[in-house]
């Protein structure tokens, strides 16, 4: 059951670097000049709190949250098919939802009101969702290893698609990777998502060995692979893109394709560094991810963040992914690769939004409210998040 | 004035992987597997928490807090001589001590109960940490812009410490760098830390320019001219240290010289990757600061281990720097490093400790409490801060 959607009021709050008072109606915010008298069903008290966009996580696998810590410090391959890989097998359909839960009650303390999943038993994660008053998109896996039973039943799964929140959760058609499926495969969950209008969620040129094996076995680039059997587009959000050449890069402009920038897994991996500036240049919609807990091991948007753009600037250059681009990328960026009308706190936009305690140490001196809260808070200085118009958490109690 | 010390038992805590009850006596650990009936002035329910060593912060500018955002994502020198310096020109000593009150606040919120300081004014911190109730070394900064009235001020200073809390406040003699002073400013510091039997701090071959700038103007690396006027020794701390080749490194080693890795100031400022490998390999007493938080923008050690393990890894191995050695480098490495008998929970030691709190969604499941604090927590997790016997914290409220 969804809770009654107020009216709030939040009262003499620091939005960029004006305080104002903002109405909300339903889910959309309906005046950012609001007269402070308006009566509302909830008023908040902004006084010592900033109104933030929330995050928009583009990149995860929400109940790895089980695995965390469960193995770490340890080379990839040995990682996934010696420990993730024999651990998932055991994982009951409960289990997926208690990690969901999990995972989802850490989002929203770390300000996150959406991420896009990848995973299995993917009616656990919807459930938890729907528990839980966030927003996702939920990735229904296609991989070579299952039966044709299990792909029919994923089939008829999204073309019987129907959100049971009424606009706060998507499917989308999840082929793993170019190194667990074949073309067949590819190609088929591609023109299952096609059929059905629903959104394309596959990792991508992750590691230096997967582009050196695609070029191997197929003569060109992974990205240029994808492109070559049509299903490169809009409706793709491609995860961690860090083996990229400049024609690779020029494609997923061309493209439109979204590129889901996941900074601590792909650094805790050792897979390799993201080319920002070149993305950036090239007009590619970039946004941030966490991955799994398992390879993070945190779902921290915020933390994410800052390791975004030091990564960044760690290659010489402090001018890099300037603390206002990484917010962007985390926050609007997200939104708008799901078609979610959100990630701006703006009138006539659906209202999802933080407020973050100004009074925290780390928020201290306020010379630049972005700079604080990209490089100096924690995630614990966020008092308030708000999704579709709903408060889910207030003064760090969960409400949901 | 110092709060009268405790008899501390902190029952049913989780220590490493197995629950105990811990007795603090005065301010040293005097039992690990106490009778939990022991009788104490203060007793603590560990059910749902882990002590662990605090962290030591062996680099930073603490009164810097008041520049936390005030320029930041622009060019090294552009950043210093535009807006850094001009700014601390116009800094009251009163400022000096509030900014390091607030530097201390975030720290103990943190987890943080000692750092290791390079600044001016050094009255004014140091009255904040008798006040704070944490442990600092001060340095008594040597630059070659001071005049001789200045500097004779300074030795003077050095030569009369006495430190008004009885144990936690040490001084160290601090030229700045190699490019701000002269062969005879180094020289003269140095034999009035030897004199005094005082410690060493020093900025060391953080930027590429830095050693272009030693090599055209002595013919050598700056490890090397330091070495060669005989300023290197085991009670030197050297900043930063990213610009090392081989011989460099093990120069450091042989002098018996502790380093402090910054990787958040390298890696946002673009001055370089840290050689953490041939660090450890070369037996170098590797340590964690955060520098100032100008250059990070926070004071969170918690937040910079998980920097240096995934700075380390993204160089394309995933083993480097694996979370119990990133933690011991925080905890025990810079509490060796100035003495301070502390940085492990065990009987005899100083009483400095944290307790985590487990319920947080970070800490579960519990598969690997080190991995989890270095790669998932975030500092708000941390309920109880205890320094030299004193608790400093307790349930996130500060007692100072």
């Amino acid at each position: 059951m969804e809770a009654k959607k107020q009216s709030i009021l939040i009262k003499n709050v620091l939005l960029d670097s004006e305080r104002t008072d903002i109405l909300i109606e339903g889910n959309r915010f309906t005046s950012l000049s609001a007269d402070p008298a308006t009566p509302a069903d909830k008023v908040i008290d902004g006084t010592d709190k900033a109104i933030l966009p929330p995050f928009y996580n583009t990149h995860t696998h929400a109940a790895m949250t089980l695995l965390r810590g469960y193995a770490d410090d340890m080379p990839l391959d040995t990682w996934l098919r010696e420990y993730i890989w024999p651990k998932e097998e055991s994982l009951t359909p409960e289990d997926i939802y208690q990690g969901s839960v999990l995972a989802i009650r850490e989002m929203i303390k770390s300000g996150c009101v959406f991420f896009n999943d990848m995973y299995f038993e993917v009616d656990q994660t919807i459930r938890a969702v729907a528990d839980m008053g966030v927003r996702a998109c939920i990735g229904v896996t296609f991989m070579d290893a299952h039966s044709l039973a299990l792909r029919s039943e994923k089939e008829s799964f999204i073309s019987n698609w129907q959100d049971p929140t009424g606009g706060r959760i998507s499917i989308a058609s999840a082929p793993h990777s170019i190194y667990t499926c074949s073309e067949e495969t590819l190609r088929y969950a591609a023109s299952v998502a096609r059929k059905a209008g629903i959104r394309i969620h596959i990792h991508l040129a992750e590691t230096a060995p997967e582009v050196a094996d695609c070029y191997r076995e197929r003569g060109m680039s992974p990205v240029k692979y994808l492109d070559s059997i049509g299903l490169l587009g809009p409706d793709v959000i491609a995860a961690h893109c860090v083996h990229l050449d400049d024609e690779d890069i020029a494609l997923l402009a061309a493209r439109g394709v979204t590129v889901s920038h996941c900074p601590c897994s792909n650094m805790k991996l050792g897979s390799g560094i993201f080319r920002h500036g070149a993305m950036a240049d090239a007009g590619v919609n970039v946004t941030i991810g966490t991955d799994g807990c398992s390879s993070n091991n945190n779902l921290d948007m915020r933390e994410e963040m800052k390791f975004a753009s030091l990564l960044a600037k760690c290659q010489g250059n402090p001018e890099c992914l300037p603390a206002p681009q990484a917010l962007r990328w985390a926050t609007e960026a997200g939104a708008r690769a799901f078609g979610i009308d959100a990630g701006v706190i703006a009138e006539g936009k659906l209202a999802d939004a933080i407020l973050v305690d100004l009074r925290s140490e780390r928020m201290h001196p306020l010379y630049h409210l972005v700079s604080n809260w990209v490089y100096s808070a924690e995630s614990a200085d966020i008092d308030t998040v708000i999704c579709d118009g709903r408060i889910l958490m207030e003064g760090r109690q969960l409400l949901v």
